[in-house]
């Protein structure tokens, strides 16, 4: 597939080409769009989307991808639509208007918009509702590590996966830390923030009864996973109707 | 949910009774059949099929389990369709003819039939599978270990483990245990037995990449999960239309 | 070795019986002093230590193992000094006086007492203080899981870990889960507690930097460790000469 | 601690400086050698041994840390035995005769000498050691972890590890990977090499019995960890005696 990356030359941006490069999903990087305009000639960079629009034909790519900043969301989605052309949003904190015009544009072409582009993570938050549906008797525990940096305690991402979980008993709470007296109600759901070294970030979910054990892990090491999540959600993309998808469709397909 | 235990008298018959005095989904245990007669009073249990059809009335229980042996799978049959009563079958090693009536018996009632009763390891399969396909990139490992006294590396499980992960990536093939020198091709599951103590069961499945690990594992720590995975398909089976299901159905479902 | 074992009808003597009939240790079981009188007869029980006195000849027995209770102590004692025996004492709760009274013995024959029977937990502490000295720069974690009926949180040994690791690291303190704002300190020991099924125990210590990271982890199957736990004692303390020793002595030896 | 680096513009050398930068062991970096000449003017950097002998008074550095190569050995043991500084050695490949010379100039000044220069890998081996000891009759079972470029299986320091096992269980034996049929034997040490991703390194070390397991593991997450190594060897080096000092040396103190 043909890719198009808005924000080439960001650090995100640059992920996604070396992915390309590496042969990442087929992926093939066939232009940029970027205000920069430190980027070497081997890749056409347009410096912005009315130059963009000029040099880049209908049907030259088979995906736009977008790592550049939120503001730059409604020339994005112009462009994509006016060249029928998949579009896959990995900025964050669209304002108000910004998430009307990606509610627009998803009536004429596919756009894939996620708040985060891990799909091993979302792939866990799959296989952990499915784990926790399964075995409605199991209590369960989210133990998450990070490096020795990180602020808040226990992450947003080991959150989400509690609420995600909720989602499927409706009767779960979770408990952040456990100390004190008294047993653990089957409801609970631990969650424990491991933080040392260097870790990039890990997430465990454990399931477990009288009689067995399920435990599901994610371990990020780099992230330019989240560029190669950029790249699984073009490849998503490609083919399919108009619509708005996140990643939850491509692990739940 | 009302249940009768073919077997009630045999090892998996008592995890069944027991499973269902501490409450398992619900479960009460109405009555046994079992040749055996050293069964108390408290629950009644006829000595055979001809006996259970005149004191177990249509409707008095909504679900028979049979732990008890596969040659009793033609009368046991014949007694659910009669009834019209949900079978589950949690014994194996049955004949040709067997398996013909059991095909037969699901065109008239719904019967649950798995060559293992264990909800976790089916779990485990369907979520190996679900993340093998959403990480198409990654090297696949499989590691279980097992008590001491284990004839047989890699386990069955492992194996059947391996070949469904290879329905979904038909280039995949085992390497049991590695030793010696040349990379691993990126088509290789690699299968490591280990044996250790009274572990009753482990299987870990790994799915690696550059940027991302997932882990999915599975630990048995009871026989009693068996009683548990037959009361978990019980539950499955009420309400259900005729037809043949197994275990894969419910953590699919 | 030859044991007598003092509470060889409750169910930690049996244990010891148990675990001396596979062979472990090389251990016999050579008689039994109990208050109960229903052992059977192939192993000689005194029903006390004035019955014992008379029955056991000096250098019948290499050691003698109690399980039976704190209030014996001044009688195990006294029959251990008068037959020149090791004695290991396995029960909890002792008095100001039995605590006197031990260390008088210990001034004549051998005698191990210790809080931990589990010569595995014991090995844990000694690793784990082993890898906090040589590794100063990392930061340390402690993860402990056990079952649903457990009223404390974290678990006694645990907190006795950790306190165990101060002893190398006098600037650390422990923080029990974690939750909220602001980076961790170097000096902080996470203490995180999961509570699931029916796990006996487990404890797992990680010590990490940017660079590498150790884990040391027990993990309790089953009681009988103790009985194990007190016939390694046993072997250990056949041949030592008079002295107060304890688990640390085993696995620092 | 004030250092001189040897071979300070090769890669190590450099992790060195970075390493002492950050306040590692509260490290110094005071001086260098190396035949390159791109290191920057803040550190003086003696162009080979002749000029650094002239550059470096005695007592302006605590240990000089060699990373060049052993055809430096010669010249820089000569510097250090005339500066009267101790040696750490982290080069492999000497001939006999340099091993001569080290040998020789041990009997002068502390000299530090190691096939590996990971502290974490040292501790995992003598922590194995002591469990392996104190767990008589548990059965060991060895998982190695690596990148997929890596050609051998199992990697050495597994093997290595399982030998220095030997050294205390000396009927054990290895097995690399484990197939086909039949009971392990309690004198087995399974080897059992996991390839997967960019894995830097990783070795566990798994003790079990019927009652209890531990489990010890080592992971390498960056190559820096070999200059930490060195780091800490000059650290346990100054104030020393002549003599040969190895990893185990620290690790065992």
């Amino acid at each position: 597939m043909r890719i198009i990356v808005s924000g080439i030359c960001g650090h995100m941006g640059k992920e996604v080409v070396s992915a390309s490069l590496r042969g990442y999903r087929g992926a093939v990087t066939v232009g940029g769009v970027d205000i920069r305009s430190d980027r070497g000639a081997e890749i056409p960079v347009a410096g912005g989307f009315a130059e963009a629009k000029e040099i880049f034909g209908v049907g030259e790519a088979d995906c736009i991808i977008d790592f550049s900043h939120h503001s730059c969301t409604a020339e994005l989605l112009s462009f994509a639509v006016a060249k029928g052309m998949p579009a896959v949003l990995a900025t964050t904190g669209q304002t108000e208007e910004e998430l009307a015009l990606i509610a627009d544009a998803a009536k004429k072409i596919p756009v894939f918009f996620s708040a985060n582009m891990s799909l091993g993570v979302a792939l866990l938050v799959e296989l952990a509702k499915k784990a926790a549906a399964a075995m409605p008797d199991a209590q369960i525990e989210i133990i998450e590590k990070h490096h020795i940096r990180k602020l808040d305690a226990p992450s947003g991402t080991a959150i989400m996966l509690a609420n995600e979980i909720q989602s499927v008993r409706p009767s779960a709470y979770t408990v952040l830390g456990r100390s004190g007296h008294g047993k653990r109600t089957p409801e609970e759901i631990g969650i424990h923030a491991i933080r040392m070294g260097n870790i990039v970030g890990e997430h465990e979910v454990i399931l477990g009864t009288d009689t067995q054990t399920i435990t599901l892990k994610h371990e990020a090491h780099d992230r330019a996973l989240f560029a190669e999540g950029a790249l699984a959600a073009a490849e998503f993309l490609i083919g399919k109707g108009a619509g708005l998808y996140n990643m939850h469709d491509i692990v739940a397909d």
